[in-house]
């Protein structure tokens, strides 16, 4: 599990004070690219220079609670599926210890060499996603 | 069921060329906002008149092609269960005849008068949503 | 000149109950973007066929009146200042009649093709940019 | 002066690869809120206490240097006039010691409690925003 700590912006509001609700699909996806960055393949390199991004299947979120402006929020964030080529990461956005919203990932590995293409995860990368676990959930 | 319609715009896309996917649900608020002005309740008279909005409980949405700069896309948007305070509204995103994206959100029809609350959706409302059915679904 | 005309989203406001400004922009990207269509180079083409696109050296917006959600805009769209490689491009966003704000881009014609480069407009296109002042002014 | 840090996000960027460039403004105004909770007024607090906010007049930013995903990026940001209503903050964007844009702001203290209105600026902001200066330049 990682963890990615951020604070609402003034941008993030909507004019009933609250989040604009897409924004935290945003922060799904900084979290999984910080979580890449933590298991030490950030996403920025494997972009530059293998052409590797992992694009959505499906996003799901489930809101608690609204978030406020300046609110500090952190994301915990793990892989809970791995498969050949896709896998679903969960995210757990907490304020103040309390969760205030629930979501998921569903992503391909990706090549963007020439027309987008989903490919096999490196083994090296299933080791550090989930550890310990790869043999037996890869199949 | 109503239709929205829009392009995907330069701002939408990412640096693999394709649209960065928190956008989906940017167009999914959109399309469920002309949904109600469609039915003749524009949220903006909702919100300026009554304090009236309709965050969101859940929402998902699954990707099948990408979208690409300067895409026409068609987002068809239907009501499909109706509680007490609680919606879920489906939306089909389609481009040159083909299924490009299905999401759906789950609002809740929520007064900002002081404190947010969740109440009834009102009766002449129920009858626009889900024509002919209100009655049966609404218990 | 050529006209783009847009509606304010929720998403568009803050917690204000007004446009976060930094739309404004948007909406002059994509005012840049229609220009170029109108007059005969869609930038999607351009970008994909050439990979020609026109990033910004500066950009200015001044702002009169506040947007609020569902406002209809028009933005007026015209070629002021065209040089070599460079050109100035001014924005104003009209609602019911009135100016509620003026802006302007400066953007670079450029290659993508390897490292970003600026390179001259072609003919063809300053020729539909400034008609009829193509000549006197791009030396 | 103060500093504001950011790392480039996914998001940000666009199909050429580098930020689009409304990202800028947005950058600008997330600087400002963290001026003003440097400086000891959190306008979180401003907007729920006093409902204060600081809508734009004005926006400019020049772009010398692309920005690309993950670039960690630095905004130094200062008070540089103080009128009675209306302050402008400059801000400079740095990596690695280069400027790569130069923007600034021009803003009005402005209370949202009924109408939007703009106000004096109160004189223990001011000798926060200015300090040293502020009698000077008030007039």
């Amino acid at each position: 599990m990682t963890e990615y700590q951020f604070k609402v912006r003034w941008g993030d509001t909507d004019a009933a004070g609250i989040v604009f609700y897409p924004n935290f699909y945003k922060w799904m996806d900084e979290a999984t690219h910080e979580y890449f960055t933590a298991i030490g393949f950030p996403t920025s390199a494997l972009y530059t220079e293998q052409q590797i991004a992992t694009p959505l299947l499906e996003a799901n979120c489930q809101f608690k609670s609204p978030l406020l402006f300046e609110d500090h929020v952190t994301v915990r964030s793990s892989v809970v599926e791995l498969r050949k080529k896709v896998f679903k990461i969960s995210h757990q956005f907490v304020k103040d210890e309390e969760t205030v919203a629930e979501g998921y990932e569903v992503r391909a590995w990706t090549s963007f060499k020439e027309k987008a293409k989903a490919c096999p995860i490196p083994e090296h990368v299933r080791d550090k996603m989930m550890p310990g676990h790869a043999d037996a959930i890869k199949s």
